[in-house]
């Protein structure tokens, strides 16, 4: 397991600055993955993703699975190969997919019986047939197939979490590949005693890393940071802790405050599809009036690839116009702004001013820019 | 006028290889420009765009002038500093969209009323607007407003290119910058008598470019090849000739053969969002099934961006998944396609050896690609 070693630079109160080895790289902590979905970063190339800072993707097993299938990707040498991404990669186990995106499913004690999203085929997932397929797209984190119940159904949220328990056990005794990391998943909900509960029993599996699933899926934000602290003094320290589908630049910074350091989220992608761009400050909705004739870049304060070479008034233009090249343009900005965002993290705890970075993050980001800024 | 100076390196039969001087650098001819519409060439970055070996670009003024409109492009410094494109740039002048995509429209000596395709407005285009609105975007090349007929209607041909006679010369007295290009338009439908006519009126009036219009609108290649070569030793040979909205790979062929240096067409762009790739050997479907698997680039000969990183077996995932990625990918290879043709065009006629370029062309062309190649 040298390929995974995970090493602590630096802590700030709970918070933390590692670095975790890959075989396709180094991934210093905290990090923001982008999510290509269907082995692409929506709307840009590979070349594109790089120029964010960008080190580590996700890809989603349930949507390769059924499209193109993992033995097309095996055949072609892998997701890296097959997407030209020579950094690291993560896939998902589609434990989340099945349950959000399918049709008709059933969950048994074996696995889930569910309904292509594409087609309406019936399809099946197993515990084991996850990890074989995770093996075929060959990422270098894959994760414990899991079930993600609403976070309020505590008699749900106590079946499923038991349920994911005997299946991360099962992916461990399934998994065959020792260039893979195979990360836990803990559930439990919005209840502190389950959520203690599971990351306990997930802690004790020796897995090289652990995730946190199940939250960002309805619950409020106090309760996401409550869950974050119920767990953080149960998980071990010297494994990477990642928040699965979390996010937005202020639950970033308040959970890598909980001692988390791995994050991927469609966020920055999907908004900028719809046009809106996150700032420091807040979110700005690059379609408004007020932008016609601004010569400003995006934002003022930002090195991407959009902001250096464009204005507000051109990107509002491509907004208004539904070309493609605002998606392509709002994706970098976003991107890179949630990496810009880490890297600040890291130096502020490098330095010992994590607290204080938090702070003053807060303060500006709920000032929200003004639009005209 | 020095920065239009037009010197013919090599001509070869009818065919020619030349230099065009323009504010914002030198175009060597043959030359096509892929079309940014929008002030953004489909799904392309400008980095991307300039990937392909692209060195001019068409903008159209129907669309700009009706959004942003072109007191904002004038304001932000111009097409050139808006859309971040540093090199030359050519505005259409509208005459063709009014007549192919508006709504309601009424023709007058004077100008033309019409409705706009986006909002139902009643908006109006007279010869001086034209060139109005085209010094504001300012291009480096702009076009004279002319009426676009039915290529087979001979009665309207003639009105229209009376009409576009007369907007020709009120175009010359209505310009006022002197570091943008007027091109002439000719006109004259399938008629080689009119077409003999209208490059001798657009000819005798000293255009630092003449243009011709009205081709590749629903004519046959046999008839738009007879009028190339009816026009061919009517224009003057010092000043470059371009043929509007061309083209597909043998269009380009076939207008080089008859002394044509420059050509615009959306073809590349609407064919890569469509998952179409133009080949020297015809155009592939890259949808196919039969691309599953497929580990080879999409033209093994081609040293465009897609080529070089990615396998058909991707690009085919990628159309068949609706992702944005295919289209900005195949428009990368349909552009370079495109330019790597006038590239050896050039090559062929510098060295005396066009005839035989265009035979080989042909044969390959018409042969078209088994599509398991």
């Amino acid at each position: 397991m040298e390929n995974f070693k995970f090493e602590l630079d630096a802590v700030d109160g709970r918070s933390r600055a590692g670095r975790f080895m890959t075989p396709h790289g180094e991934l210093r902590t905290p990090v923001f993955a982008p999510v290509g979905t269907q082995a692409t970063v929506k709307a840009l190339t590979p070349e594109q993703v790089e120029s964010t800072g960008a080190k580590l993707l996700l890809a989603n097993t349930y949507h390769l699975y059924l499209r193109p299938g993992p033995e097309v990707i095996a055949k072609l040498g892998g997701l890296h190969e097959f997407m030209g991404w020579q950094g690291p990669i993560l896939t998902d186990s589609g434990g989340y997919q099945v349950f959000s995106l399918s049709g008709r499913r059933e969950v048994d004690e074996k696995g889930v019986t569910f309904q292509s999203h594409l087609d309406g085929s019936e399809q099946r997932f197993t515990p084991e047939s996850v990890i074989a397929v995770q093996e075929q797209l060959g990422a270098d984190i894959i994760m414990a197939f899991d079930e993600c119940p609403e976070p309020y159904d505590r008699a749900y949220n106590e079946v499923a979490m038991g349920r994911t328990h005997a299946w991360a056990l099962r992916c461990l005794a399934a998994k065959q590949r020792d260039d893979q990391a195979l990360f836990g998943i803990l559930q439990g909900g919005i209840f502190p005693d389950l959520r203690a509960q599971s990351a306990e029993f997930i802690a004790g599996l020796d897995f090289p890393g652990n995730a946190i699933g199940g939250l960002s899926v309805g619950e409020t934000k106090a309760e996401m940071n409550e869950m974050l602290e119920v767990i953080d003094p149960i998980l071990p320290e010297d494994r990477p802790r990642y928040l699965m589908g979390v996010g937005s630049p202020d639950d970033i910074v308040e959970a890598v405050m909980r001692g988390v350091d791995l994050f991927d989220c469609v966020l920055p992608t999907r908004l900028a599809r719809n046009h809106a761009a996150l700032t420091r400050q807040g979110r700005m909705n690059l379609r408004k009036a007020l932008y016609t004739e601004d010569e400003r870049p995006l934002d003022p304060d930002c090195k991407c690839y959009a902001c250096s070479h464009f204005t507000r008034a051109y990107l509002r233009h491509l907004c208004v116009a539904n070309e493609m090249l605002a998606g392509s343009l709002l994706s970098i900005h976003n991107i890179h702004m949630l990496i810009d965002l880490t890297h600040d993290l890291r130096l502020a705890i490098e330095s010992g001013s994590a607290a204080a970075f938090a702070e003053d993050f807060r303060r500006d980001y709920q000032k929200h820019r003004p639009e005209g800024i």
